[in-house]
């Protein structure tokens, strides 16, 4: 485990405010939302994913993406660097209004997956992705593939349809790739087989890894990452977050039990796990469903009297 | 991750009846207990530590040791191997008399640790050991070091001072050494450091590793412990356990992820998970603190229809 292949530091894209809050039914009201993102912002990440330009009908927590970005805006740009999720063409163009760094595209390399979250087959989701393409000019565009090792429908996805995907969409010109664990039931096995045909035919491109730790497997699944060569990691303060079509899955690997694990095995992240903590201590205060290891065990010298 | 270093198959130790109903304070009835333990040794585990010869006034869930011990040999002596925990001399002779397979002793690696548990100094509690090991005759005799590599109250625990202990009892004649992360809080770096350490001075000793999930790293440290040679693991099915003097620690490595995490890995257990979350579900239902991720979260194609 000690073998000198470990990077020297990792990028966290904190995506709490998208696919975290996104998750919760009830209503965060958007000065909550906002004060919330201002102090992930501040607890050292560089990248957020800050809100979706979706559909109010279909997830009315966003209904707020102008407004959130736009305060993002304000008070963080050029020291935070931003991205917002688009499903689709009219999301993007309304994304667009409000000058996010980055577009995030999504898809699923299981057909069946990528049905039942967009009603596209494949073919027609890359259209889209190309057609947002268009409408970019300078602004990043990224593509998360979701179920890009485990499907809830089909089982385990190859390497070579993920693969496959990625080309046509390099081909399209988008700037990063996310890969996704979406169900979270991946292993370091599977992971490294898929990642190591990814290096093979992509080498340094940059690829995001997007983790659940539903079988417990989110940490070994960064380690199996990080040997490999990748260091782009998102995670989402206080475990938020869920698949509307994985039901039983568990939210996103959290921010605070990443950045303890980087912090302990010695790579560098930026970022201050006891910021990321004060913040899932003050989301769980406001009644989200805050589930990761460390918020709920503190158990450490520090945290102890000693009484011995 | 794929190094071809893992180990073709592992033991796995099943502690929930004693370690794990040890830290439920409403009283299991001795039915109950039989039932869940019977359940357990027929998932195909080939060691169980089946109670403690503890105080009754200390630990009451551990007053029907005898019954217990006694219905396990009727039921499974020369099937699955029993374990018994004896903190003291006047546990050792009490246990005896209902013909344990082993009986395991314990003491903590950090002196105030040992003190908190056991009220004595380490070399007290050596002391004692030697005088268990006299009673033994050809039971076989296992010592637990509790706080092998971190301690609540005095933090990361040298590699010496385990080794220096593990001599100690070697000398003494001990059978196997169980090297556990009490409080759950060590990471695979800080893990392979002692476990280097102790390969180098003991070779090929029968060890095995116990490990808690508090900080969300049972998992990958099992790996690490694998690839360094190491394939003896303690682990509770539902996840149940702690420890009194590491508050805020979470239970023991749960048995389901454990096999599920082997399985996935391609190392043989030997253990049925689907048993295992069965005995869990069971657990659940008694109201049992059962806490496990394969017990929370069954995401996976099994387990949803495929809609797509």
């Amino acid at each position: 485990m000690i073998r000198g292949s470990l990077p020297s530091r990792v990028e966290i894209r904190e995506v709490c405010p998208r696919d975290g809050f996104q998750s919760v039914k009830e209503k965060i009201s958007t000065k909550d939302k906002i004060a919330l993102i201002d102090a992930m912002a501040e607890t050292g990440v560089s990248v957020m994913e800050v809100t979706s330009f979706v559909s109010p009908k279909a997830i009315p927590q966003m209904s707020d993406a102008s407004e959130v970005m736009t305060h993002f805006n304000e008070r963080w740009s050029g020291k935070v660097k931003s991205v917002v999720l688009v499903p689709n063409v009219r999301g993007a163009e309304n994304a667009l209004k409000v000058s996010p760094d980055s577009l995030n595209f999504v898809l699923s390399a299981s057909a069946s997956h990528n049905r039942a979250n967009t009603r596209r087959t494949i073919e027609e989701s890359l259209a889209e992705l190309k057609e947002v393409k268009s409408l970019c000019g300078d602004v990043e565009l990224g593509l998360s593939v979701a179920t890009s090792f485990q499907c809830p429908f089909e089982g385990a996805i190859s390497p070579d349809a993920v693969v496959n995907i990625v080309e046509k969409a390099m081909e399209i010109g988008v700037g990063t790739v996310t890969l996704a664990d979406t169900i979270g039931t991946c292993d370091p096995i599977y992971l490294s087989l898929t990642l190591s045909q990814i290096k093979k035919v992509f080498g340094d491109y940059p690829f995001f890894l997007h983790l659940h730790d539903t079988h417990g497997m989110a940490i070994i699944n960064t380690m199996a990452a990080m040997e490999m060569g990748f260091y782009r990691f998102d995670s989402a303060t206080g475990g938020l977050g869920g698949c509307p079509f994985a039901p039983g899955a568990a939210g996103n690997s959290a921010t605070e039990d990443m950045v303890n694990f980087f912090d302990r095995v010695g790579v560098a992240s930026g970022v201050d796990v006891e910021r990321v903590l004060a913040v899932a201590d003050r989301m769980k205060t406001m009644g989200l469903p805050v589930n990761s290891h460390m918020s709920s065990y503190r158990a450490g010298c520090s945290s102890l009297s000693c009484e011995g």
